[in-house]
């Protein structure tokens, strides 16, 4: 066992952004464009620190059935946030079943990892056992996503969803209580400070 | 969202032996040992309650490559807690790579599940890899066993550690700071209040 510094691989689970609408008084869908500008703060956060590797879970197959408003608004979110990363300097990678039409068309040309900088792993319609079945041809569909070290889930929930099974199998997880849309820097400080002290082993 | 009642399906992390011996002056193979009690403590309790199945993380293939004395140790304390559960009554199934030395002759008849009551299913010499690498014959080796609702962990590590990556996807994970030979039955009413107000969204 040995004490870690910076994770090489971090995953973050933005969730929370309708119930924050809801406690705001605003329609459940309006919360998702409130979810930009925080992952913005924290791409850039996450490019100052030097991680070299950050995994978001945008949105899945199940949110896909959700009704059309949030569907339409959590799309246009996701959409908004990947291609202003890409211009700001990303290798990005869009992780999700491509051949669908819930992934959104902007989304296409990141299905092979594009542009140079932090590497940012981006779900879009992704679903854990569309990755899985990969495996029947010999390798899981997200195989270019490396192991994660530490994943951090915003709003409360204490359960991965579905996110990255493969990769998230020696992780530690860090919750924050705090619905994402009130994302804050001192969120990240507190979980990396939180994984410096946790004891590496690996299964072993 | 819908508020939960009684799990279906609970597993079960029994971390912290080699650091409760530690603690104690003793040897760390000496834990092992001290975590049947807790065990059988703890499979009564289920039973009582009416939790219809339960899965139990033993130990990986990771474990197997630690120092003889420890290997010794909890082999022979997974012995002997599989034993007894199974003749106090429990529909007993051993998860592991079959085809192994390091699985003990004791545990080969559960490679199929035998006897009847409450569900346990055994992880011994088990492997994540192993496990998932039965999709490339179309389905997990762990397929017998269900999804998790929740999983309860001592010990105090936010982390799976590679415990049934695909029945874990949806699951609550609670964790206990007491290292697991200090086991309460407070540990398992506290994760099963904590659980009751945690919303169910199976990825929706």
């Amino acid at each position: 066992m040995t004490k870690r510094s910076l994770p090489k691989h971090v995953g973050f689970i933005p969730d929370g952004n309708r119930r924050w609408a809801t406690q705001r008084g605003l329609a459940k869908q309006e919360g998702y464009r409130f979810g930009i500008e925080p992952g913005l703060a924290l791409f850039e956060l996450c490019k100052k620190l030097g991680i070299p590797e950050v995994s978001v879970y945008g949105f899945t197959q199940d949110n896909t059935k959700r009704a059309s408003p949030q569907i339409q608004a959590f799309r246009s979110a996701c959409v908004e946030f990947a291609l202003e990363i890409a211009r700001r300097g990303a290798a990005l990678l869009v992780v999700g079943k491509y051949g669908s039409s819930q992934l959104p068309d902007e989304l296409r040309p990141f299905q092979t990892r594009q542009g140079e900088g932090i590497k940012v792993n981006f779900l879009a319609n992704y679903h854990w056992e569309w990755d899985l079945a990969g495996l029947a041809e010999g390798r899981i569909r997200s195989q270019e996503v490396s192991q994660l070290d530490l994943i951090v889930r915003w709003g409360g929930g204490r359960r991965l969803s579905g996110f990255l099974p493969v990769q998230s199998v020696y992780a530690d997880f860090y919750v924050v209580e705090d619905y994402w849309p009130d994302f804050k820097p001192e969120h990240l400080d507190q979980a990396l400070a939180w994984f410096k002290n946790q004891d590496q082993t690996l299964g072993g």
